[in-house]
C-alpha cells in the first residue's frame, strides 16, 4: 500500500506542475495581446509574429541547450527522459513519511514547467523594443537570450551554482520564489538594454524633450491580455513552491493563489488612484500596469506575506510603477509598454522587500543578488545587441518606422480594413 | 499511512478549489470581454476600467470586511490562516473513514474560492448600467455591494445564518447549489435598482417607446466573452461541489461538468431558433445570451438532473432569455448588455425549477429565497444608489454621453485609430 | 485503507479528466477567434455564430446519438450513469494493485472528455466553407457529423468495432493516439468535400487560375485563437492518455505535454522559415498555421518520441503546411483558413509517422486507417453535402456574398462602427 500512495503522490505532484505549466504557457497569450493592444495598428502583425515566434524559440532552445546549462552545468543535447518508475519507489522507500520532503515528480512535467519561464523572460523584451527593431535582430537575441543568458543566470539562482567560481548567491541570505529578478528584472535588464541601443521611436520625444503620446490601438486587446497574465501567473507563482501532495505545501500553494491575486487586486487600486491624482482621469493602461505591477512585486516572495501584507506590497507597486513610466520618459528612454517599469524597477523592488516577510532572507542578499543579474543580463544583452547591430542592424530605416514594420517585416496589415 | 492518506485527501481537495477557483477568476475577463463587445467603441476604454477595477475592489473589500461578514458573522480585518498540519490530521483521525464525510482543505484555497464569486456578482451590475453612469460612482457602489450587500445574503444562503434573526433560508427548504439566485439574481437585482435610477441611454427609445437598436461595436470579443464565460463556469459550478477527493464527490463534479455544458448548448440553440422564428435570422447576441441563460439556469442545481433533464432546462433558458430581453425593451428598460434578462429572470427561472430534481428543496422554500434576495438586494442597492446620486451623482452629462464616457472618464480612446 | 486509496485515485482520474475536458472545450473559443481574424470582415459574425452553434450541436447530438453509436454499438438516448460507489470499490479490490491497469473513472467524465473532442471535429470544417456557405445548411451538415459520420469512425477506431463487420482497424496495426486522423483528418475530409461542393469565393482565382489573396480582417483575433488551440492542446492529447494516476501514466501525461509543446513551437520556427525563403517576409499566417501543424502532427502519437524528435517532426509539419496551402491554391480549392491542410495533409502525415517511434503500429495498418477514415467521412459528407444543395442550397447568392454572409445570415455587423 506505501508503493499505492507512493504512486498517487507521484501522479499528483506531476499533475500539478501541468497543470501550472500550461497556464503559464498561456501567459505567452498575454504578452502578444497586452503588447498588440498598445502599439499602433501599423506594428501589430509584427509583434503578434514576434511574441509567437520568440516563445517558440525559448522552447527550443531551452530543450537543445539551456535546461542543460541551468541545471547540469554542461553543454549539449537534453534527453529528457521520466525517471524509471523502479527508482521512484525505490527514492519513496528511503524515507520514513514519504509525502514529507522534496516531491518526487516526472522529470518532464519539471522541463515543461521550467521551459515556460523562459519564455515569459522574453517576452518583456518584445514590448520595449517595439515598432522600431528588424523581427530578425530581435529573433537572433532571443535564440542568445534563452539559450545562454537566462539559464546561466537561472543556474546561479534556482540551481544554486556558483556565479562565475566566485560566490554563490544563496550563501549570501538572497531568496528569489518564482523570478521577480530571475525571470522580470532579468527580462527588464536585456529590454533596457536593447532600448538604449535602438534609441526612441520616431516623434516619441519633442527636440526639448518632452514625451508625446503615442496610444495603443486596441484597449480590450490590452485588457484581455492583463487578465490573461493575471491568470496565468497563478501557475507562475503557485507552481513555484514545486510540491503540493502533503499539508504544508498544499497550504503554500493556496496561500500563493490568494496572494498572487491580493497583490494585482491592489495594484489596479493603486495604479487608478495615483492617475486619478496625477491626471484626473482614470488611465486604463496605468490600470494595467497596476494589475501586473501588483503580480510582478509579489512573485519574488508569496507564501510568507499574509493577505493583508501582499495587498499593501501591491499597492505600493501599482503607485510605483506610474511614477517609474512617467519618470522613464523624463530619461527619454522610450519603452512603448512600459515593460522596463513594471518587470524592472518593480521586479526589483520585489526583491527588496522579502526581507519583511520572510526572516530567513537578508536585504543585503537581495541587493547582492539583483545587481548580480542586472550586471550579467545587462552586460551580456549589451555584447549581443552591438554585435546584432554592426553585424545585421538593429533599427529598420525611417521609411519602414513611418509605414509601420508590418508591411516591411510580414507582408501582412493587422486590420486591412480598418485603417486605410 | 493514515496519515499520509490524509495529507493526499488535503492536497487533492485544495489543488481542485484552486483550479477551479483560477477558472472562475477567469470569468472576470468574459465579462470584460462581452460588455467591451456590446457597447459602442466610445465607451469601451470606460468598461474595461470598470470590469478590472470592480474585480479589484470586490478581491480586497471581500478581504478586508466581506468574508469575516458572510462566514463568521463579524466585522473586521480577516487574517487567513492555514489550519495547522497538527489540527488537519487530528479532524482526519476521528473519523473512521476520514476521506468521507466534509472535504478538509485549506482556508486559503476557500477563501479564494469565495472571493471571485463576489466579483462575479459586481461583474453583472457593469453590463447593465453601461454607457451612461459615472466611473467613480460605480465603484463606489462596488465598494458597498462587494464588502456588505453580497456577504449579508450570502451569510443567510451558504452560511445558514438567519435573515435579519428572523427566520433561516435553510429551513424553508431552500436551495442554491452554486448561486443562481445568491451571484447571479442578486447581481442583477442591483443591476435593476441601478438601471432604474439611471434611466436609458439617450437615443434609446423613441418619445413614442419603440426600442432603437444600439448595436455593438465588437462581436468578435462579445463572443471570445461569452467562451471565456462558458469555461468559467466549470469552475463555477464544478468548485461548488467543495469536495472531489471520494467516488461520490468525483461522480458529482463530473456530472456538474456535463450538465453545466449540455445547459449552455442548448442554451444557444433554443435562442438561435427562437431568434429565427422571431426575426429569420441567427442573432448572434441573443445566441451568446442563449449560452449564458443556459449556464445560468442550471447554477442552482446542477447536481441532479440528468444531462437530457440538464439539456432541456437550457433549451427553455435560451428561448426565455430572447423574450425577456425584448419583454425589457418594451418596459423602457435599457440594459445594454441583457444582464438583467440573463442573470435575473433566468437566475430566479434556475431558483424555480430545482425542486424538479432534487426532491430535497421546495418550490415555496425557492420562492421564499428568491423573494428574500430580491428584496434585501435591491432594496438595500436602492438605498446605495440613492445616497451616491445625491452626493455625487450617477449620470455623466448629456455632452459626456454624447462624446462618450471614455474621454471624460478615462483619458484614453479605445480604438483610436480605427474610429474618426 | 485500501478502500481510501481507491476512493482518492478515483478522484484523481476523473479530475484529470474534467481539467482535460475543460482545456478541449476551450478550443471551440480557439476555433472561433481564429477563423474570425482570417476571414473579412462582413463576414465575421456569421462565422462566430456557426462556431458558437456548431459547438453546441455536437454537445447535443453527441448525447442524443453519437456517444451511444460510438461505444455501444447502439442508437437512442444515453442516459449518463455514473458508476455506483459499491461497484468501483469492487471492482479495485479485485485486483492486485488497484491502481495499475485501467484507470478506473466517473463515465460523466469520460462523456465529457468525449464530446469536446466532436466538437473539434467539426470546428475543422467551419473555417473551410467559411465566406459562402448558408448558416442552416452548415448547421444541417453539423448534425449528421456529429451525431452520425464523426461516432462511426470513432467506433472503428476508438472502440475496436468492426468496418462494417469487415475487418479491424487495431488488427491492421493501426493507432492513432489522440485523434490525427480520428478528429483531425476526419474533420478535413468533411471539409474537403464540402470545399468541393461550394466551389471557390467569388474573386479568389482570376480566369486564369491565380490566387487573390484575400486578407483576413483581424490579426490578433488569429494569433489569440492559434495561441487558445495551443493551450487546448494540452488537454486534447494529455488527456488521451487516458489515466494519470500511477508512475508510469503520470510519466506518459507529463512527456505528452512537453511534446506536444516541442512540436508547435518547432512547427512555428519551420513554416517562418519557409515563409522567409519563399516570400523573404516572416508572414504570420503561416507562423499560425505552422504551430497549428505543429500540434496536429504530435497528435497520432505524442508519448514515444523523445522531445527532439518531437521537435523535429514538428519543423516537418510546419514547412509541409506553407506547401500545402500553397498547393492547394494551385488546385483552386479554395479554403479561406488553410483548415485542409493543417488537419488534414498534415493529420495524415502523423498518422504515417507513427511508427517511427512506436515500434508496435504498422506502416501499412496506418496507412489503411487513413483511406478508410478518408474514404468513409468523405464519401459520407458528401451525400449529406449533395443532399443539402438540392434540398436547401448550399451556397448563398451572389449578391449575399458580396455583402458578406453577416447581413444575410445573422442580421447582425461584426465591427458596425469601423467599417462604412
Amino acid at each position: 500500500m506505501e508503493v499505492q500512495i507512493s504512486h498517487l503522490q507521484y501522479a499528483i505532484d506531476t499533475f500539478y506542475f501541468l497543470v501550472c505549466g500550461a497556464l503559464v504557457m498561456w501567459m505567452a497569450a498575454g504578452f502578444s495581446m497586452l503588447e498588440a493592444g498598445l502599439v499602433r495598428s501599423k506594428n501589430t502583425t509584427e509583434i503578434l509574429t514576434k511574441n509567437i515566434a520568440l516563445y517558440s524559440i525559448s522552447c527550443i532552445m531551452y530543450l537543445l541547450c539551456g535546461y542543460a546549462i541551468m541545471y547540469d552545468g554542461g553543454l549539449g543535447l537534453i534527453a529528457i527522459e521520466s525517471v524509471k518508475e523502479s527508482e521512484v519507489l525505490a527514492s519513496f522507500a528511503e524515507k520514513e513519511n514519504p509525502l514529507l520532503g522534496d516531491a518526487v515528480y516526472s522529470s518532464a512535467s519539471d522541463f515543461f514547467f521550467q521551459v515556460v519561464f523562459v519564455a515569459t523572460a522574453m517576452s518583456i523584451v518584445s514590448g520595449a523594443v517595439a515598432e522600431r527593431m528588424k523581427l530578425w535582430a530581435f529573433l537572433a537575441f532571443a535564440v542568445v537570450m534563452t539559450g545562454v543568458i537566462y539559464p546561466i543566470e537561472g543556474a546561479w539562482t534556482w540551481n544554486g551554482a556558483s556565479v562565475f567560481g566566485m560566490f554563490k548567491l544563496e550563501d549570501l541570505g538572497f531568496s528569489d520564489f518564482a523570478g521577480s529578478g530571475i525571470v522580470h528584472m532579468a527580462g527588464a535588464s536585456a529590454a533596457l538594454s536593447g532600448v538604449l541601443f535602438l534609441g526612441a521611436r520616431t516623434g516619441k520625444y519633442t527636440p526639448t524633450g518632452k514625451a508625446v503620446a503615442i496610444p495603443g490601438a486596441n484597449m480590450p486587446l490590452a485588457a484581455l491580455g492583463t487578465f490573461i497574465l493575471w491568470m496565468g501567473w497563478f501557475g507562475f507563482n503557485g507552481g513555484s513552491v514545486l510540491k503540493l501532495s502533503d499539508i504544508g505545501s498544499a497550504n503554500s500553494v493556496a496561500m500563493v493563489f490568494l496572494n498572487t491575486n491580493a497583490a494585482a487586486a491592489s495594484g489596479v487600486i493603486g495604479a487608478l488612484l495615483t492617475s486619478m491624482v496625477l491626471f484626473k482621469k482614470a488611465d486604463l493602461t496605468m490600470a494595467l500596469n497596476g494589475a501586473l505591477a501588483g503580480l510582478v512585486v509579489i512573485t519574488a516572495e508569496p507564501s510568507t506575506p499574509t493577505a493583508l501584507t501582499a495587498s499593501l506590497f501591491g499597492l505600493i507597486a501599482g503607485i510605483v510603477v506610474v511614477f517609474s513610466i512617467l519618470g522613464l520618459d523624463k530619461l527619454r528612454i522610450d519603452d512603448p509598454v512600459g515593460a522596463i517599469s513594471v518587470h524592472g524597477v518593480v521586479g526589483l523592488l520585489g526583491l527588496l522587500i522579502v526581507p519583511i516577510t520572510n526572516p530567513d532572507v537578508l536585504l543585503v542578499g537581495q541587493i547582492a543578488g539583483a545587481l548580480t543579474i542586472f550586471v550579467w543580463v545587462f552586460v551580456s544583452s549589451s555584447v549581443v545587441w552591438w554585435i546584432l547591430d554592426k553585424v545585421v542592424g538593429l533599427r529598420v530605416t525611417k521609411q519602414q518606422e513611418y509605414e509601420g514594420v508590418d508591411r516591411s517585416e510580414c507582408g501582412v496589415d493587422a486590420y486591412p480594413e480598418f485603417i486605410k
